[in-house]
């Protein structure tokens, strides 16, 4: 299912730590986990979430918030792996904060829902610098990106609790050290779970699956 | 030649266009060319840069702005490759505006440069906003990034004047096709002008190189 577009506004907030608290105890009341995907334009974040949601949807009532800047070419493709969608615009914004994600919990529906994913402007900026309200941050860094992103955005590595280094399978093309990169992410972050994938063969997805399908039953023992 | 690191502030200018016109004014009387170069985390903005330096070196005296959110490990590669650099910090911030390109180029001098390269920061979304006065504007697409990205990010292959297609040695290994990329971008920007390369091999920048060297001759008809 695809909800139509929804343009998101951004409202300057005083607190936007405040919204994003006030999202996480309407995601506890509702019993619904929400995970903020980012990454790199390119890095891998849809594909990374058609092979989580494949792995999950059987288990799990899943929504997922398309956040782009000016396109929807993603949102048929995880409507149609079984998870229901909505598609936000952000108006030429580089990032969601947490009242436009806010707007968008409110478009997409909590009912019925186990799981939302919101899949956030491909940007290892401006994503970073905003709580959203989610229960588990997710970062995409890609073999071919290079194995010295740690250093040159630092702060992307610093609150994400999950880096998935993707494209793993590509790594003897590219120059790219898993080592050095988990060194560097890890001497920024000493609590950062990292996991080798590839969104392509589906390799490495089962740990990542295991630890969303774990904060849901927390969240909804019932599950 | 380093320049030790500046940070450079953003200041709410209230016309940036007018901001980026000035520059092109100074530049113009200081007989020197500005390329702005854009492009997502590890599309290959310093390893493109490189070769172009590599390629010029010989003939123009370069100046490069390497702007980061907060890191100096391009420069050294920069300054060793034969270019006079300075370091720029935005503090967080994911693109460089006029005034803060103003900025570097103060900090950077003008005086003894034929051209100035900005590695703008790494990003598909913000950069394209501004104008920083540039005479060129470059972006860099890399193969593992999909050929959908003119789908997702218009504004940046609309605002650019070159569109390098990066990494393209690897295009074997990914479901990227040239031709859909170009298509995409030339639909949004039917002057674009794109050159498949690739950084790791040298591959393909002779053509940008003389494009480079044809607008430096044409400002500074000694050369």
């Amino acid at each position: 299912m695809i909800i139509p577009i929804m343009e998101v506004k951004e409202r300057i907030l005083a607190d936007n730590d405040k919204k994003a608290a006030e999202t996480r105890r309407v995601l506890k009341e509702n019993g619904v986990v929400l995970v903020n995907l980012m990454g790199s334009p390119g890095a891998g974040k849809t594909a990374s979430l058609l092979r989580l949601i494949y792995l999950l949807k059987d288990e799990l009532r899943i929504g997922v918030m398309e956040a782009d800047v000016d396109s929807d070419v993603d949102a048929k493709a995880v409507a149609e792996a079984g998870a229901k969608v909505i598609q936000l615009h952000t108006g030429g914004l580089c990032h969601m904060d947490a009242d436009m994600t806010a707007q968008g919990l409110e478009g997409l529906g909590l009912d019925g829902l186990d799981l939302v994913f919101l899949e956030n402007i491909g940007n290892l900026v401006c994503p970073a610098e905003f709580d959203v309200g989610a229960d588990l941050r997710i970062m995409i860094l890609s073999v071919p990106e290079g194995d010295d992103k740690p250093l040159k955005y630092p702060l992307m590595f610093s609150v994400s609790d999950v880096m998935l280094v993707n494209k793993i399978d590509a790594a003897p093309v590219f120059d790219f050290s898993f080592d050095k990169a988990s060194g560097r992410a890890l001497a920024l972050n000493p609590g950062l779970q990292i996991y080798p994938v590839s969104a392509r063969t589906g390799e490495g997805f089962d740990p990542i699956a295991n630890l969303i399908r774990q904060l849901c039953r927390e969240r909804r023992p019932k599950l």
